[in-house]
């Protein structure tokens, strides 16, 4: 049987095979839960780069570019972090270049994947056929908050390994871990992580919205893939 | 307020500032167990080392030997890693040096700690009186397997910042994920383990009685303490 397993912070990756993998990248507050809406809403391609001086640089090749650091959108940057901003009208047909505090650095050090693909709430039925579908093993990779575990990522890995737990053998404890965690909290998503650190950190930038949006599942049934440098939306429609 | 904070691999001890801290080392399956059972059993020193070969240097000082390799005990030594071996007639008055697979080696990854004291659910009381009358911070800090996190230690971290929930803030997101761990799992213990990849492993090499062993609580009032290179046990008569 395939397995399932959980990297519950990027400083960990080392301990996974990757080549063998499709890694599932997610940082729900908020890159991933962006990326997996700016699809949603048409855009053509992100590039996820690392420092908000390369992104600069997309922008003479005509794509917009977007990003955070600590929260906050970068100086004269078209877009945040905030999924509420890639609206239909904002990104269709458009090109994208990202960087992310937590969430591009992860999809960086995960790019030795066999298959790469962005997970959020948002996506999460999506995600889910996705990966049953497949034949290889899985690996939900958290990008945590500066290397530290995270409470909203750890949750959204064990939502999908519950959803997959007769299709996959779980592969690690951190895998059952995440999955107990999102046992424990699925009734009141939003109450549980009103706990933790970086969930008052976004309320205090005044975020509220944003949680609320990126805790709902499934308004984006798309799931984007790594291609070379960049992610475009896979098309559900001939997969499945 | 104070704060305790949960580091679920040695992997991730390098985002903590042990200088300021006290840390909790916590190897529940089985290095720690044994270790507060041999000095509720009398035992004067415990040394914590590396390699099996520096153990053995230790002999020819007059300490016994004792450690293990993938769950076994070392081949000529004198007591493996089953915290049963660790009986009063075998360890009354001795001096020990003792290697372990995960358990030492988190010893001495914590070694720049403020302070450093051995956990397991066989003190776990003695552990949360100790860190009640402290002044400084809490890292409890878990062995996992070979690097990666694993159910049981967490769980006794989750023990521990359950009950110390009136005393100390949380400090971050993973000390929440181990107490909402524990809360999911203290009716049952012995049941929830049984998922564990450790556990199965143990109970393959017919460690059963060990692991209901080190899953009692409370049967050895003893808090062991770093002492320059060694373990002693801390005398909880004088500090109470």
């Amino acid at each position: 049987m395939k397995t399932i397993d959980v990297c519950l912070t990027p400083e960990l990756l080392s301990q996974h095979e990757l080549a063998n993998q499709t890694v599932v990248v997610v940082d729900i507050l908020r890159a991933t839960s962006s990326m997996v809406t700016a699809f949603a809403h048409g855009a053509k391609q992100i590039v996820p780069v690392a420092h908000p001086e390369e992104c600069r640089a997309w922008r003479t090749r005509g794509y917009l570019i977007a990003g955070e650091r600590d929260g906050r959108k970068i100086n004269n940057f078209d877009l945040g972090n905030s999924p509420l901003e890639y609206a239909p009208e904002r990104v269709r047909g458009q090109l994208l270049a990202m960087t992310t505090t937590n969430g591009t650095r992860t999809i960086e050090e995960a790019k030795g994947a066999r298959q790469l693909i962005i997970g959020a709430f948002l996506n999460l039925n999506a995600v889910t056929d996705f990966l049953r579908a497949q034949a290889s093993a899985v690996v939900i990779a958290c990008a945590g908050w500066k290397g530290h575990v995270n409470l909203e990522d750890t949750l959204f890995a064990g939502a999908v390994v519950s959803a997959l737990s007769s299709d996959f053998g779980v592969g690690s404890d951190a895998a059952l871990v995440a999955s107990t965690i999102y046992r424990s909290a699925q009734s009141d998503l939003a109450g549980f992580l009103a706990q933790s650190s970086h969930v008052r950190r976004l309320q205090q930038l005044g975020c509220q919205d944003d949680i609320a949006y990126c805790l709902r599942t499934d308004l984006c049934p798309v799931v984007p893939m790594l291609q070379g440098h960049c992610l475009v939306a896979n098309d559900l429609s001939t997969t499945r």
